[in-house]
């Protein structure tokens, strides 16, 4: 088994995980070669912050570079790798960070490729510590899984090996778990507004309701009026929401599962 | 306006509210009188936890307590609050800690009636601190609103006014801010467990979400595929849930909600 290590990376994107994954490799010493973008700004922006080249095209991607992270919109990957394998003098990994696309999506146009998925909801303007995101690592071999999986130990203290099929199930969830509760989030703040109280009042309480799960399964630890089966609450609650469509069926539908999960998990 | 300050506190309930706030109280050089409830177990406990003397009926509550908190589910508070009414020599004032039950409804049983409500989910075994707590005080007058809020401020950094019907608003904020988002946690992890995914992995995601509030409104994060209009993606998660008739229920009215709430603000 060859021993390559990844010690030279380029970029294909200049969003929200570039942002975020390109400065915590450079941090740990990894060179970052080019960063390519149609969006200049961005790729000048981030390649600034990592000592890294900015380019509009595929073309310039240094040759030299171990690996090239296509962190791009999901059906943005297939055709930039497509351009870059027709480019073949590249010789290094094609790496994806995409919880939803499977291995085999780039297996299909190159045979060194892998996948390297932290799961985390990132944001350009707001850098954030790799050191305690999972990062899901899946290759075509075993040779490029532990090249991925060396590099990631680099930047997290949590690297696992997941396949293409558990990783789409990681993104189901995580969809549950970030998506639609910042959608809960965002009701519960409109609530607040439309009766001129501060929303800023619930972010302990949903600090303590994020945090607790460290403690134990969320399934155990579920509170209010919909697990106690209060209907008098509820009622009152629905009516408060007479005028709010949208946020009344979202509480008769969760109402109505939490006490089927229940009698479920009873 | 007299300027007695709340120096003895007794409780009625000995639940997560009371298992958390009496501690808090004790801790803060505030005399804890006596723990009443019916559950002598969990009186017992607590009055050794605050130094206090376990009780199982009202009667035996110390006339000279300068307050008592019923820490009660919102429908037993009237019943209880008239039991102890009914013993007139007791002077002091009767506080309820509960987010929809209004000041009026202990004012109808006895003039001398305050509501103390923290915003936060409680469990009596996992003890937290008050200190990031925000603290709804309502009293009947001036006297009582000052004396319950001098009160909180031994024991939390954030104390508020908050009126019978903005209280309302909040728990109801609460409910999709807390009671809500762990239902969708649950959701997420039954979901991972199924396909043989430690849940743990989500931890992180799950307090970056919530922390990130801090920074932004929530509506101005929002990421996924339902504010991305990812219908593909979309489909492939309703196809994986093709087995969870309520996970699919909730992922359609979710994303349908994320793209309408989106729409709105635009």
């Amino acid at each position: 088994m060859e021993t390559t290590a990844i010690q030279k990376v380029s970029f294909v994107g200049a969003g929200n995980v570039a942002f975020n994954l390109a400065p915590a490799f450079y941090n740990a010493g990894i060179q970052v070669r080019h960063i390519v973008s149609r969006n200049q700004t961005e790729a000048q922006k981030l390649a600034k912050l990592v000592n890294a080249v900015a380019a509009d095209n595929l073309s310039e991607i240094d040759k030299s570079s171990d690996a090239v992270f296509f962190t791009l919109p999901d059906d943005a990957i297939a055709g930039s790798a497509k351009e870059l394998f027709k480019n073949n003098d590249f010789k290094g990994v094609m790496v994806h960070t995409s919880g939803s696309t499977t291995l085999d999506d780039l297996v299909k146009i190159n045979s060194k490729a892998g996948v390297f998925y932290p799961l985390q909801t990132f944001n350009k303007n707001n850098i954030i510590d790799f050191d305690e995101i999972p990062v899901c690592i899946e290759g075509v071999n075993e040779h490029i899984t532990h090249a991925l999986e060396c590099l990631a130990r680099l930047i997290s203290g949590d690297v696992r090996r997941i396949s293409s099929a558990q990783r789409a199930v990681i993104h189901l969830g995580a969809v549950f778990a970030s998506n639609f509760t910042n959608h809960l989030y965002a009701r519960a703040f409109d609530i607040l507004k439309r009766s001129a109280v501060n929303p800023s009042i619930l972010l302990p309480l949903i600090r303590e309701t994020a945090s607790r799960l460290n403690r134990g399964e969320p399934v155990k630890v579920q509170t209010g009026p919909a697990v106690r089966g209060d209907v008098r609450i509820m009622n009152k609650h629905l009516g408060m929401l007479a005028d709010d469509e949208a946020g009344a069926e979202i509480y008769r539908l969760l109402s109505e599962h939490i006490q089927l999960f229940k009698e479920r998990k009873a």
